[in-house]
């Protein structure tokens, strides 16, 4: 088929994730897909870049319509990589996950997966980061992989505005729809956890609970995850804060 | 003198930065010191988290009204453990930086030094990233110093929104005046060179350059730095685009 469009596909939890074979799978029923993938787990990692060492990437699978490569970098690296050197055009769309695990509410900010997808919105595409609230390497992907089925199109056909990319989140278990949703504000504490070594050394591993400051706000993606329907938040690139900006001319510096 | 406001400081560029330094100094004029920051240098790591490895916080200094540690972490690692294990209260203020190198526009997306700025608003504090537009490990922050006391000082007059902090550019050379502006928009391009390494594999080094898409719009902070004003950003961490959120309720998924 020609004309199909080109899916650049990516996730943070690396080439050997079953979220990402799950979504490789949804994507290309849609179009020709190159994954570029990193060649180990990033949770966590944001938006980082990489500027002091080289980054690499090896092609691991070719057939029609599907390459694969993993890059030993960050997701961001690997969007970056995939657009400057890889594919031979512009993608369509940038997809990354399906996570395994939550990037509601203010996850959005550590998570690789949306650094991927605010990456691809940066270059000026359509992007998408994709996520199941289900931590388990061997979650059930069947009704997520509808969600993201749906949604794609729905974005193939709407377009995304520039510089706007999505968060989606898809609950575990049963999905009764699906709802466009702000960020929940909330924040997370108790967030390390001391030990002591066997040469009496501390050291710390993060942990602690997450606590939403509006458990009880219809609109928001954490309430829309608890009462089992899927998130959708329109995620900006421009972090102004526009209403302090208005705020701050007052200021005498 | 009791009752000073406690200051946790912070940066990218690691402990052995010219910035660090000059920083420091500037905030122990205004209170309580505790410095927590990476052991090596940190930047582009944005909000990158460390989820899988432990974590070691090293003090390496100790005198009246300052504390030095450093962390094997990322900047928003040093101040998560800052917040939950090192300081015996909750600073009243995150400052991090002073940056070698601009973090203006869209750089806001990868950098550490507001990583950790995100990180201490996030925590309901007042927070602000500081970077001077020259890369120069010996740089001269005579002029950024100044600034930084303006700054600080109109921040613990006006205080800052709940999830808002500053990101603050100083332009190299002459200071006409402070201007509170909004994130200009551009983007990176070509932004990864490739190489031949000795065994006829490529590899890639982060690179190119930045186009602004905006040249010559006044108000936003890339335009303030080429007119040799300091750049102020109000920062947010809602990634919500509510524009777009409005305009997604008419989807049909």
């Amino acid at each position: 088929m020609k004309d199909r469009p080109l899916i650049l596909v990516t996730n943070d939890d690396g080439i050997h994730a079953k979220g990402l074979k799950e979504l490789t799978e949804v994507m290309r029923l849609f179009g020709e897909v190159v994954v570029v993938v990193p060649e180990v787990a990033m949770s966590g990692m944001s938006s980082a870049i990489t500027v002091d060492k080289p980054l690499r990437a090896t092609k691991m699978k070719e057939e029609e319509g599907y390459t694969l490569f993993k890059c030993n970098g960050t997701p961001v690296d690997c969007v970056k990589i995939g657009f400057n050197h890889l594919l031979d055009r512009h993608p369509d769309f940038v997809v990354s996950g399906i996570n395994h695990g939550s990037n509601s509410s203010i996850s959005v900010v550590y998570s690789g997966t949306m650094g991927a997808a605010i990456e691809g919105c940066l270059h000026g595409v359509a992007s998408m980061g994709f996520s199941l609230c289900d931590y388990a390497q061997d979650a059930d992907f069947t009704r997520a992989k509808m969600v993201v089925a749906r949604i794609f199109q729905a974005v193939a056909e709407n377009g995304l505005p520039h510089f706007t990319c999505l968060n989606v989140n898809i609950p575990k278990g049963e999905v009764k729809g699906i709802e466009v949703c702000r960020q929940t504000s909330g924040k997370w504490v108790e967030e390390l956890e001391k030990r002591t070594d066997p040469h009496q050394r501390d050291y710390y591993w993060l942990s602690g609970y997450f606590k939403n400051f509006e458990p009880d706000t219809a609109g928001t993606d954490m309430h829309a995850l608890d009462n089992q329907y899927v998130s959708v938040v329109p995620v900006t690139v421009d972090m102004t804060c526009h209403e302090t900006f208005q705020q701050m001319k007052n200021w005498r510096f």
